[in-house]
């Protein structure tokens, strides 16, 4: 049985188009600084970006990592949501290896932060407190049902950072999925930001590999950061080639993940035993609850697997799936009757 | 003009019986484990606070630094509240030097943290999560109010964490207070947890000290970790002799504080200008609000500075006072009187 | 004109076999532990170091920071060559990031270090003092000429750690070309270690990619701190598909890179103006010094660019060449012919 | 029996004038830069130093880490002795808890560092390297016999450090001692050094403290360090004032001490049994081996322990003995009695 894989977009296997490329590749050690492929991979994100320059590096939590030891020195404080990827999901790295201590403002359901409570948060110059120095958001918002956020909030988030000599850094693991969804290019969105990092290996299905880009003298010092971190690889265009193929043939096909994931919340809205507002649902994100009272997250996405659908329990009740290359039109319509079936039967 | 001291307990100057002791006391070497005046102390805390073992250090910020260097590693997170002292007036020393990831839960009125909330943020076992290790509380809870935690409440968060495998420590920088308010004894106050620390040099009135107290074996390490941090003191059997006299004479006048502080409250609450809830000043802190529209709390402070009362800002809009032992009830009346001059008169 | 690449063996581009199988390589998820490529490549590194488990790091240098971060907590120490690349090459990461502190031993000449010295820097139970944790051993040693270690070193290294409860890991880079230039197994050269790591991107032309190698519980912690550093990766079976070509097609034929670097030393030491001990070269590595009064090492590695061979400077008079798949013995003729002409003109 | 107390000077117990200092001296809250008697040793100890600005801080200890934390951002590199105290004594806080990587030189048996190896030591501009940002001088340097350091040699130093923009850190813990002994100001050993540490504990016989001065930057920044620390302390008058009397009455007897170590040295040259360089004795700390076949260091010290002398084992054979204002001369006549008696018994 084929599954219809919907726990992640991280699960995404590379086209063939990016296997070809990868095995004609021209490489070189990039740890010397001398690899093509990679050199025009970074070049790509640095101009989809805006920036002046980019760093690959092998995943999304590297790349947030090393800009966070970059802008931050020990002891600095970070102003970040609590529910961000970077809080969340990455271990307390920053904490836990850089000495930067985080300073968490709740997530709005959109993925915003409140501006005042922002504010509020910048510590004054006081031998009691941390260094404020960097303000992070997240670009699409996983936690927060895959919000974008708009540029308008960016800007004005960056306005107040630049206003009180802070930094600002996007998590923009799937900033192209914001960009599709808003209808803007990455580039507005990246504007504001003294930093931005985004991900290969998600909605735009290569196997491995994000890029973080900045200034110049910002990612001279990135590149510093990634060595000590052992994220210096040598012919590391061979996975370059997949993220040029990335950026080149996947980006525009991502409405068709939003409106997979929109088609798959409308119908769910209209199953009784979860609860789903499709309202919500605006890039490749879909969180529902279960609300049949004897079946839990757990259940339901065991349940599901056996019927050839793989989802993925976030909560005590809630569960997650996410659209992406390989999961196809027919395939939202195969997952809906699966669950109308599932949710009809026995616990 | 003789300044009636409201800003801090921890301006409380050391009193002719601690001066005398200083003066007299046999010292050796503590870092070879030979002053007998630090070894009594040491014995003292522990038998107050029902631990097997106790430690001298410079500082309350260092107390609550070593607990936390020695329940966690490297990379382990903390659940704490985000109003407590650790969490906001200690530099983030935790993240900083010690790689320790906190976890901040909202801290309500009465200083407690919601025992649903906190169990949510015990963290599963996945790579990537931080590895929950300890709750943190604070009794009294400086910046709520001075709220003393009750034994009830101090049990229940220490069962969760028991039942978690985490473990307690207690900022109990003002448990003293705590006791006296409550009408319970320290002891009760701190079985609950792994470790406590308190301070001599707030409403004790000692000039410099306090005591981190715990398990023998917690203690031996706790040892260790003060000495990296260089809180080893070589003849601080003369700082301990004034500790000494402040667990022995200190204690008990500590309702004499509370009963000024309330009078001062059930006074602010009558004056234009300044709000304050008399219910909620349990200790010895009073936090009130200026209200006076042309007027913030600097420029209050200002002015009542200028009459002879020294306060503190805390906010914009907010004032903190806090009594102790240079503080008389016929200061308080001063203080009144003074209030209402400075409140009735031009901004 | 086709340059001569003797600058280091980290410079080798994959072979057309390994692209094909990069291009064909069964994939998955490898954070969800899903991607049978890689763990293919795991279970094939444990096997040839008879370790239970394994673990694919983006590079060398995480493969030693995650063993060193695993290995110790905040405040332990190493003791490792003050000629180590760990001390000397990755940036002091242990230090920086995990709180480990270093205590060098000097290297001696075949990269081993003294036995007796090795014991009288392990430190005494007293809280002046780190703790001793771990001994790092290099094998192949780089900066001593890449000098291997014999198993018998190794083994009694390996009782000393032991007596002492240490642990041993081994930075094995280049460990297959110890084992061949010893004529011994990798697994008789790694049984005395905790851990071992070596990379599949020096002499066996993988393009990305090391493999930390130890216990069961080792690698589980392990994978944590691969994690936080940034190293976990998607779809990485694509680097792993070359990785199991590079241990399936490129380890024997290590011994001709071992003859070419011999030959290169004895074709140097017959040429004025270059010092080189052709007895010490025993793998892929020369080192050799240049004499040539009115020549430093960064004037003839120019020069030899420009005659198409290339080379390190690796310090004021001391040049690096390092054999690998792609310099053949012809290669080596030519280099020599190349240094013949370069060392006979003028400066 | 009155034990002759030669194991350290930090074992120093006030004197009488120390005593009524601490019990008259005025005090405020020092964390509120309040205390007129901290205040007061704060500006005499810059003003003996020759910097600009001073901090009392609770030991040796943190006086050298809060200077390597102001000095060096995460990942810095220290180049010192290997057997510095730094090094060798304080539990590596500066890696463990400042992500600060230490580079050692060996101390020649004077204490120095051979110049050439410390510019050797110099790190280029390159991502496999930590960036040198410092390097730290011990004088008096304890492990060395006590070696005073020149005014000539530490200038030199300083002049090499200031050409490769490097920050020099004196831990003069002892070099009131260095002074008397070379007949030389502090201000003169102090002035090619950016930040100085001393003891007012050992030699000065103050119960604790020891100041760290530097610029008024420098040491504004360092108060924030020792502030995470948890080394500000409230009425820190009550040690500031034995610190003053330190500096005032104990500094001129230093040569006394000198005399005495000299004179045990002299004397244990002439027993048999134990083996000492009287020239290499130039301060107050005397290192002697025990060269009896039958008793090694432990075994001596326990003898002479019973015989009333005090000693410190610091090594197998090794001893140390350190004279200060609570051994007179005649005490030293004594000890070498007493040695003499234990020398020639049975073992």
């Amino acid at each position: 049985m084929q599954v219809i894989e919907l726990r992640s977009d991280t699960l995404t296997r590379p086209t063939p188009a990016m296997r070809r490329a990868m095995a004609e590749a021209p490489v070189g050690d990039d740890v010397f600084g001398e690899d093509p492929t990679v050199n025009r991979l970074e070049a790509m994100a640095a101009e989809c970006t805006g920036k002046a320059a980019a760093l690959l590096v092998p995943s999304g939590t590297m790349g947030n990592l090393v800009a966070q030891l970059t802008h931050c020195g020990r002891g600095c404080e970070t102003i970040l949501g609590d529910q961000s990827h970077v809080f969340y999901y990455e271990q307390g790295g920053a904490a836990a290896l850089g000495g930067i201590h985080p300073r968490t403002i709740p997530n709005r359901p959109d993925g915003t932060l409140d501006l005042e409570a922002t504010t509020a948060a910048i510590r004054p110059d006081d031998l009691h407190f941390p260094r404020t120095r960097l303000i992070l958001l997240e670009n699409t918002h996983n936690r927060c049902g895959g919000a974008p956020l708009t540029p308008a909030y960016v800007a004005a988030v960056g306005r107040l950072a630049a206003a009180h000599g802070l930094k600002l850094h996007v998590d923009g693991a799937r900033i192209f999925n914001a960009a599709a969804a808003l209808g803007v290019s990455v580039r507005e969105l990246a504007a504001p930001a003294d930093s931005i990092s985004f991900c290969l290996s998600k909605g735009l299905a290569a196997p491995v590999g994000s890029l973080l880009c900045g200034s110049r003298e910002f990612i001279a010092e990135a590149r510093r950061n990634r060595k000590v971190l052992g994220g210096g690889m040598r012919q590391a265009g061979v996975i370059a080639a997949a993220g040029i193929v990335a950026l080149t043939e996947m980006v525009d096909r991502l409405p068709e993940d939003h409106a997979n994931a929109r088609k798959l919340a409308e119908g769910l809205a209209e199953i009784a035993g979860v609860a789903v507002d499709p309202a919500g649902v605006r890039t490749n994100i879909v969180y529902f609850d279960v609300t049949r009272p004897d079946m839990d997250a757990q259940a339901l996405a065991r349940r599901m697997k056996a019927s050839g659908v793989a989802l993925l329990a976030a909560g005590p009740r809630r569960i997650r799936a996410v659209t992406h290359y390989q999961v196809s039109a027919g395939d939202i319509e195969a997952a809906l009757s699966a669950f109308r079936r599932v949710l009809a039967g026995d616990a």
